[in-house]
């Protein structure tokens, strides 16, 4: 191993090489759950070079864990404890390189930051539309890996949606080169997909082409605030059909979640003059100019409120007030840290039953655990919630941590039963491994087995993560 | 395999069993290509008839052609000649399992035809936006077993896009349960997208979930004439822009192309006052209505005529009118057989690099054989052009069929300059199968053996299709 440690850093000279002693914003996990040790962190300068790093590991049966900006929720990007483990990151890999306009594409490589991605598509007047919390930090790599999601997906889709081609390189150094710009392309398998949302461990995607949108003209927001959960998605569905589609986010925030974010954030005001168990929070956005979205928003809603559909809206007067509303949202995931120990869920849904589900899984829990404190939000246009539990008030952290597993088949066993995702967003990384097998189809879950030997025999490829 | 079909036959019972005198419709491959023999066809009638027909031909070793609506284009459902292989027609599994408009979501068995789909859709309220020319027998099995286009992928995507999940049939008989209605799943590798497009040669898909869409409040039409093709690709840009993106299509037409049509077909007339040498189809779509989508359009088209950047325009007055244009362009298939032999071919490129590419393309042709007329026409919105050679006046058919290869590779050689496919929207069946070999990314094309091998180690799923 060391031999092979050696001649991957003369080949790839000092810019290539992290000395052990800068190893430490690489092993940082975000979550915080997993403490890995690398034998190295190399930083590949170029495609090719990546390429030479899994031929030699390949050749020598060293694992290797790619790593984009680290900022996945699953210890997908961390390595083992056993120091047998290289780090390669792809933030060296940040060109941009080729924008079309005419085409609507954008060919970037791995190591871009998302911020940086959007930021291009800005400069050439087009949209991109992946948006994501960590987007200064998140590298467009890691997002294919991931398939991340975010908040836009109810109208443009994952990532997975949004990519047309991929250079990837494969676990023993072969480089496949699939990026073509091209909306009609059947000629043969799908290759793309299958390494989109592999979470690393088929091969190392190196570059992507992507589709442009066209900017929208203009925005409105609007917070809703609903007395129960169930006329949610008919509410959703007719606001969509009364602002003909003009809806690109749809998030579902519980009272106690807006609470800990008001709590525990500077800045963040009560939305709307009376406190409801639930509120929406809408974005719409639309391409053309002129055609005043927030009149037509503000229609729908007092359409609604009139029929008792809602309880009560407001509609943001300009983005000020649009981002104030949208840092509460944000907001909800560092506030849950201020009301103690949380056990998380990455579920989706069918739309149509997340009523039926948040009602079940919260009685469920409750029932396991008096005083457990469900902090449900998340994106209600596209299933996904956020099913966090926080711990009863004056429970030992740690005690309540120490039942994750167990809250955690509770919720998924409901989840399952509604026909739902137990790993919606955030992926399989280390840390639903066993939920994955847990869960998976049987069937499904030996195909995926038998396309890992076929892709990686040796085992190379982020071992230990997804399967 | 005497002894394996009549246990098929005696397990799936007469309405299975499909008589040897009544094999013809499925015998007859759409374009009259390839003439194979079936040693029976037989018609499951449920999923688990299928997984039984399977399982026991991958125990005999016997070729199983899965067929839906038989209206594919590359041969791809037709057996070979050996009287070894079985024709599986999904067709008795028709019905419409679910439909979920909270979730927008649609769940039908691969039997049912694209027609009673868009049906099923449209009765619920909802739009399902794939749209070909063969929908009242295509069959959606076969729709995502090759990925089909059609004319709204500019907007909408390919089956592909719309498909959330899949309910598939291995070689071995297993049954992959992936039918979830989830717009957010990342657990584990995406089977979902390996499976469509395979065109039957690594599973049979007998059920999908598809997304709806809300239906269109209004639509516009628009015929363009362009005295070059140089600023199409430009002024699509430009009409999705002043139109606020509501193009959900935009089909090309040369001169030649419209006049096939127009000679060959009844009540099909001249679109414009005066020829032009180019020919842009517009379709618009809104989900909202009252907003006047055709004075928009008519706005957008005069100030682009303003500006030099189309010679002629027209927006079709009503429905009525909007038919008789896009009758136009449908008849033109039918209508290049009225001008003798046709050389086929289905490319997609860039959007952006498509005039170059037609102008290039038809140099290299007609230098190669003087009076070869190009007939160019298809999805320019979405880069994929049926660039097809019409033989010269006068010339013996045969001979001019028998220099198909020679110009295939002749124009594909260009395609792939251009970073373009040479199997866009109808897949590879066995047409393509060679050309796919000689145009594949090697390393890609050794992914998908491996990933045959795994999938079907005894290689009885459509074999001699694809790879």
């Amino acid at each position: 191993m060391r031999q092979t440690l050696n001649k991957i850093r003369t080949l790839l000279g000092p810019a290539g090489w992290v000395e052990t002693s800068a190893h430490g914003p690489y092993l940082k996990e975000w979550r915080g759950l997993y403490g890995g040790v690398a034998a190295a962190v190399v930083r590949p300068g170029s495609t090719e070079e990546v390429a030479t790093v899994l031929r030699l590991c390949n050749q020598a049966g060293i694992g290797v864990v790619p790593q984009g900006g680290n900022t996945g929720l699953c210890g997908g990007a961390a390595p083992d404890e056993s120091g047998r483990q290289i780090i390669l990151s792809l933030e060296r890999l940040h060109r941009v390189r080729e924008i079309d306009t005419d085409n609507n594409t954008l060919t970037v490589e791995a190591g871009c930051t998302l911020a940086a991605v959007q930021q291009a598509a800005a400069d050439a007047g087009r949209l991109f539309p992946l948006s994501l919390a960590a987007a200064a930090q998140t590298q467009i790599g890691g997002a294919l890996a991931t398939n991340a999601g975010g908040i836009n997906v109810l109208h443009y889709g994952n990532t997975r949606a949004l990519a047309l081609g991929l250079e990837v390189v494969l676990a023993d150094g072969r480089i496949w080169h699939g990026l073509r710009g091209l909306r009609k392309d059947n000629a043969g398998y799908d290759l793309r997909d299958l390494f989109i949302g592999s979470e690393g461990s088929l091969g190392i995607i190196t570059a992507g082409v992507f589709q442009l949108f066209p900017q929208p003209g203009q925005q409105a927001t609007a917070i809703v605030g609903l007395e129960a959960l169930e006329p949610a998605p008919g509410l959703l569905v007719r606001l969509r059909e009364a602002t003909a589609d003009r809806v690109v986010g749809c998030e579902l925030m519980s009272r106690f979640s807006l609470e800990t974010a008001l709590k525990h954030t500077d800045g963040c005001d009560e939305p709307l003059p009376r406190p409801h168990p639930w509120y929406l929070l809408l974005e719409l956005a639309d391409a053309a100019e002129g055609v005043a979205l927030t009149d037509r928003l503000q229609a729908a809603l007092a359409a609604a409120e009139k029929h008792g559909q809602l309880a009560a809206s407001r509609v943001a007067v300009d983005r000020d007030d649009a981002d104030a509303l949208w840092r509460i949202r944000k907001s909800i995931p560092a506030g849950q840290k201020g009301e103690g120990a949380s056990i998380k869920h990455d579920i989706s849904v069918p739309v149509s039953r997340i009523p039926a589900f948040v009602e079940e899984a919260c009685r469920a829990v409750e029932e396991r655990l008096p005083g457990v404190r469900p902090c449900a939000f998340g994106h209600l246009g596209d299933g996904n919630i956020h099913f966090n539990l926080s711990q009863p008030r004056g429970m030992d952290g740690a005690a309540f941590l120490a039942r994750w597993d167990e809250f955690n088949q509770l919720v998924h066993d409901i989840v399952t039963a509604y026909g739902g995702s137990i790993a919606a967003e955030h992926g399989i990384g280390q840390l639903k491994r066993d939920t994955l097998v847990n869960y998976g189809d049987p069937v499904g879950l030996e195909l995926m087995r038998s396309i890992k030997q076929a892709l990686d025999p040796r085992g190379i490829m982020n071992p230990g993560k997804v399967l």
